[in-house]
Parts: C-alpha cells; sequence; structure tokens
C-alpha cells in the first residue's frame, strides 16, 4: 500500500529549481569570500553533545537534536538511567568553528580567515519561516585583535550581498562593552544585564515604553525611569569613538544603534545585524566573540564573525535563468542511444543537454521541461544531426 | 583549564587546503552531470527513523544514528519503554531520494535526471579510510524503463570522472536477474539467494575455492560442484544479450562480470562497479532498482543510479593550485585598512587578495601562507600603491 510520505517535520526537499538558485547564491557568497583571501574550511555535522551544550550556545542549546549512544553503550546508560546522547547535530557554525580551531591551532594560519556554508539544526516548533534545518552562510576572522577583522568582514559581506544581487543592505552596528556600560549607568548590576539586553532587544516589538515597563517589572521604578531617558535620547547620541573608524569607510552602509543587542552571551565587542528594507527581519549578523576559542583552548584568541541569513536572502533575489542555455534532445529508438551521447557532447560547448525519449505527447513533454528551465528541443536526426529550435 | 578537544570519533575537521580540493571536485562532477541535464536536488539530512529503517537499506539499517524524541514525547516514551528516537541520520542518499520522488512527484518532471552530493553517516566502528560522515555524489534517473538511463549514466559518470581528473577508470557490469538465474542453476532456493550473493561477493578476497567452500557449507556439496564448475567457465561466457548494446556503444570502458554482486538488496537489473588501477577499492557504484520507489508510492517507479565515492577519488587525484592567483597584502596601521580595502578592490580581477597586519618576522607569515596556496605579498604604499612580488 501507498503510504503518506514527506519530509520530517519542520524539514524540507528542494525542487530542482528551488535547489538551483539556492546553490547559486551560495557559490556566488563564497566567491566573493574566497576572493578576498578567506578559505573554506567544514566541520563535522556532529559534535560531541557536551561540547554544544557547555554554556557557549545560549538558548540555542535547548534546541539541540541528541544522538542516541549505539550497541552497549546504550543499553548500560539506560538501564543506569545515565544520559543516553552522547552527540549532537550542531546549532551554529561558531560554537563547531572554536572547536576547530582548538583542535587544529598548529596546521592552521595564525590569523584564520574562515568560510562556513552548511546546514545547522534546531529542534523548534516549526512555523512559518522558520526550519528545523536551514543553511548558514559564515565568515569568521580568529587571531585578528585588530579592527582589521571588522574592516574585512564588513566589507566581504556587503560584496557577498552584492554579488548575490542584494542591494541596498545597511549594518547595524554597536558595541557589547559600550552596551553593558548603558546598563550599568541604569542602575542594573552587572549580573543582571543578561536579563536587562533580553529587555531591551524587544525596542522593535514593544518599543520604549514596553521596555520600560518590562525593566521596572525587573529592577524597579529607579531603573525604568533611567532607561526612559536614555532610550529617548538615543538619536542625539555621537558615535562612539571605539567605532568611528569603521563609520569613516563604509558611510551610511553602517548605522550606529546603541540598543542593538544581539541575543547570544558570548560577544564582547562590536555587534552587527544586516538589515534590508524588503525584509521585515535581519538578513545576518555577528560580532565579536574574543573569549569562546578560549573556552577549549585555556588561552583567549581574538575572534569575530558574520553570518548571512541565506534562507532569508533567498526570498529577496529574483529567481534567474541559467548561464548556458539548456535543451531538450529527443531521441526515438535503443539504436540511436550512442548517436545521441555524441551529439550531446559536441553540443556542451554551448548547450546544457538533456536526453529524453520522445514521448507521444511531445508538446506536454517540452512545456513541463519548459518550466524546469530548458528553454530549446531538438529532435534527432538519422544521421545524428540536430537542428535546434525555441520551445515555444 | 585548556581541554583535549577533538572532532567526534570517525569524523573529521577539513583543513583549508583539504577543503578546497574536496569542493574543487565536487563542482567538477556537478558541472559534468549539470551539463548533461542533470538537476540538483536536496533532501534533509534527517528522515524519519521508520522510513530509514523499513528494510530497503540492507546491513546499512544497522548503522543509523538515531535521533531522540524531545519533551513531553521523550519522557513518555522513557516511561512506556517505547522506541525513544523518531528521526534518524540518513546512511545513503537513494532511500532518501526515493522517499522525495514519492513525496514531490506531482512537481517534479516525470522522468527525473537527480544529482545529489552531501554528507551521509554510519555508525560504524572507526578504520582506516572509514568514517562515520562521508560525502556521497550520486547521479540517478528516475521514471526512465529503457536502457537510455544506462547509457546516460554511465556516459554521465565517466565524464564526471575525466573532469575531475580521473582518467584510466572502468565499470564492472552485471545484470542481477543474469546472477539470480546462474545462483538458481547452482541449485541453491529462490530464498536463499541473497545468502549465496554474499559467499559470491566475496570472490576478490577468498577466491574460487573459498567461495564453493562457503557455499558448501550452507547448501551442500552438490551447490559446492556446481559453483566450481560455474566460477572456472566465467572467462568464457559471452556478453549476454541485455548489456550488449551498452558494450557495444562503452567499449573497452566496461567490462561483464558475471559475479558482480552490489550488496543492496534492492537492485533488480543492471548494475555497476567502477574501479581505477590505482585504488585497490571501488570509486563508485549502482544499479537499478525498480522496486524501490513503489515501495513508497504504491505505484512501480523505474529507476537506476551511479554513485561515485568522492573520498576515495580525492585520494587519487594530485592536488592543484587555484586558477586565479592568490596574493598576501601586507598593511601597517589602522589608519590605512581603509586604503588596503579600496586596493584589495582594484585587484580582484586578477588576484585573490588576502590583507593582513605587517608582522614583525614578515617571512615567517608568508612561508605560513604560501603552504595555505598564497603565491605572492605586496606592502600596501603610503598611497596605496602596490608592488606585487613572489614570495620566494
Amino acid at each position: 500500500m501507498a503510504q503518506q510520505i514527506n519530509a520530517p517535520r519542520g524539514m524540507r526537499d528542494f525542487l530542482p529549481v528551488e535547489k538551483a538558485k539556492r546553490e547559486e547564491l551560495i557559490q556566488k557568497a563564497k566567491a566573493a569570500y574566497l576572493a578576498r583571501g578567506f578559505q573554506e574550511i567544514e566541520t563535522p555535522i556532529l559534535e560531541d553533545l557536551n561540547r554544544l551544550q557547555s554554556g557557549q550556545g545560549g538558548d540555542n542549546e535547548k534546541l539541540v537534536f541528541k544522538v542516541q549512544k549505539r550497541g552497549e553503550e546504550f543499553t548500560e546508560a539506560l538501564a543506569q538511567g545515565a544520559e543516553l546522547a552522547d552527540l549532537g547535530l550542531r546549532f551554529d557554525l561558531t560554537v563547531p568553528l572554536t572547536r576547530y580551531f582548538a583542535s587544529n591551532q598548529g596546521k592552521l594560519p595564525r590569523v584564520l580567515k574562515a568560510i562556513q556554508t552548511g546546514p545547522v539544526f534546531r529542534a523548534e516548533r516549526p512555523q512559518k519561516g522558520r526550519y528545523r534545518q536551514f543553511i548558514q552562510c559564515d565568515i569568521d576572522i580568529i587571531g585578528e585583535d585588530s579592527m582589521l577583522a571588522e574592516f574585512e568582514l564588513i566589507s566581504a559581506s556587503l560584496a557577498a550581498l552584492e554579488a548575490m544581487g542584494v542591494s541596498g543592505a545597511t549594518i547595524r552596528v554597536n558595541h557589547r562593552e559600550l552596551l553593558l556600560k548603558s546598563i550599568a549607568d541604569l542602575g542594573v548590576s552587572p549580573a543582571d544585564a543578561l536579563s536587562a539586553m533580553i529587555s531591551i532587544d524587544k525596542l522593535d516589538k514593544i518599543g520604549i515604553d514596553g521596555v520600560c515597563e518590562e525593566l521596572g517589572e525587573k529592577f524597579g521604578a529607579e531603573v525604568a525611569k533611567q532607561a526612559a531617558s536614555w532610550l529617548s535620547s538615543l538619536s542625539a547620541l555621537d558615535t562612539p569613538e571605539q567605532l568611528k573608524s569603521l563609520f569613516e569607510t563604509f558611510g551610511k552602509k553602517l548605522r550606529y544603534d546603541p540598543t542593538l543587542v544581539r541575543g547570544m552571551g558570548y560577544y564582547t565587542g562590536t555587534i552587527f545585524e544586516i538589515e534590508h528594507p524588503h525584509s521585515s527581519s535581519s538578513i545576518g549578523g555577528g560580532g565579536r566573540y574574543d573569549g569562546m576559542v578560549g573556552k577549549w583552548l585555556g588561552v583567549n584568541v581574538p575572534a569575530v564573525g558574520i553570518s548571512l541569513g541565506i534562507e532569508r536572502i533567498v526570498d529577496l533575489v529574483p529567481d534567474t535563468r541559467p548561464q548556458t542555455p539548456a535543451l531538450v534532445l529527443l531521441v526515438s529508438e535503443e539504436q540511436s542511444y550512442a548517436m545521441a551521447l555524441q551529439a550531446q557532447q559536441g553540443l556542451l560547448a554551448n548547450w546544457r543537454v538533456r536526453i529524453d525519449r520522445k514521448p507521444k505527447n511531445v508538446k506536454a513533454l517540452l512545456t513541463e521541461l519548459s518550466e524546469q528551465g530548458f528553454s530549446h528541443f531538438a529532435f534527432l536526426g538519422e544521421s545524428g544531426e540536430v537542428d535546434i529550435k525555441p520551445i515555444s
């Protein structure tokens, strides 16, 4: 019997036309990064579970898909009521990257400029636009403590977006230290800073009044009053000294946002969020996380990265036709298969060539394949000749 | 404290130079397939566990990494002693492909010529050359019952290998029906055919005597005697009618091997194994599996595929330099970062350009980066000028 059959909940199959667009965008972003001296690396899809849940991943650590131990180890763990899983699917590319740098430091350039693209997994409740498996496309610079890293990441990310056909993106910038100082100035203790950030992060959604109310509930009326004063005066704030050289270089591509939070606890310096007028949510983001590699290595190593949200960028960019035009070559009988392959070979310099057996209803086939991006067709002649015509 | 830290057991990190080579090979294979009208598709890394363990995956079903249920579902399953996992990591790309075709048939071309590359996972005991995560690169044709599918797969696979720089590959070919007939002729009952195949599959390792001994132990002396006679007379066998047109077209690229088994139970027609004189094990393989899609769909759909073993091909091919030469641009101070980005932009037409801060020991940096494929360097002049020199 036939079964109702689908991809797992919250995960997606990609049809050929969708996949071609995704690949094209990713290859264009990669090319922009490679041209600027970044190098591609790869880590496994799985990491040891205790590494994924070591307190560096924030709320994402609760969303790990856990992989069961196997064989006797599983049986024993079950009998003992111990942890049944030993591996997990990565929820981002940053935690694995810091682990990778610590594992391979001796074989890597002293300053690693890394490109990573690949799937990450989060056991979220599936909803519109949120998937349990999705692609991240990250660049990170590890080992560079100067602002050169920020200059390069901003420049390369903007170039990658342009290469993908996304113009008009702007990057909101803040500095975690400045944010923490602002929060301290409100009268919030350092231990409560993360909780205050979570409230401030809602500014877009609930406005100044909402944020102040929430801060008041958490930390009392005086903090709420200070916050109201701070949040109302933001537009008058000057670009801070730490970010000045970035703003001088990138001009209106950047916007200083003193309330930009970025959810992760691991950021230590500049933080970024990339926005685009046609996208309601950010299309990328990142920041400096100088403490993370040290967690594994025992010695701090400066690090900063920007991640592009390919899933959202795909929706921003119109579909394109492939550069090499594609034709359908129709053959009649087995005796001509070898000849069809020869004809195909001869056409490859100018065409992508798909071979199909000539069906009874040629028009239906060509209509179907025209939706797949095939623009031309030809019947294979008796001596191997082809007469190429557009699919009308 | 620093921790000893590595990728999970049996899984690999790829260094930049290794990753570049792997990507280059995969892109070349894909380009050869795309040129021949194949279309890339993608399925999730995870599939529902009951689908992965539905009896189509042979021994690989025992090697599934199982993903635990989450939240209340997990707690309930644990309390009830029920199955604790609901998802699994795919062990190949074929089972997911047949599921994909069944799920999406209405949106796909009637004949799907699919390219898939991606990681698969098997919880094998890690050993030299065998990994728990590895890449497969498959092409499959679904919906074509004529030998056109075999013609195209062989032609495209050989072209992909050539494009990757692997020449001299040959493909051993057999037909599952012929193999089953040979096994029946030995006096083995149809129910025991798979067990007999497992013995015959060891021919390379244990020779004719070993195979006959094993068949004798399983099915008695008469079967062993018949097998000895069959296996000794193989070289005299003619190419069978079913495969004749393939041999006429591809000549010495193909070799008829009446004992070729291919492990999976799902094959129904032609079977392939790609070998290369410099590789001790096969570098690819596949076959026709006309029954698998029907398992999900309730209606049989013809299907045939060939998978390339990228992991082995990587070892066969010498390392290459990237086409665009790469240079290191050295800058001195923060005031020059913007100028360095401008200089980089101007050089991109001809160079990959990495920017680094000029260290005290320039020679050490250049030596290090030369190992990463950077062949030239330049200091950024005071007015932004660059004087490019080879790294000697």
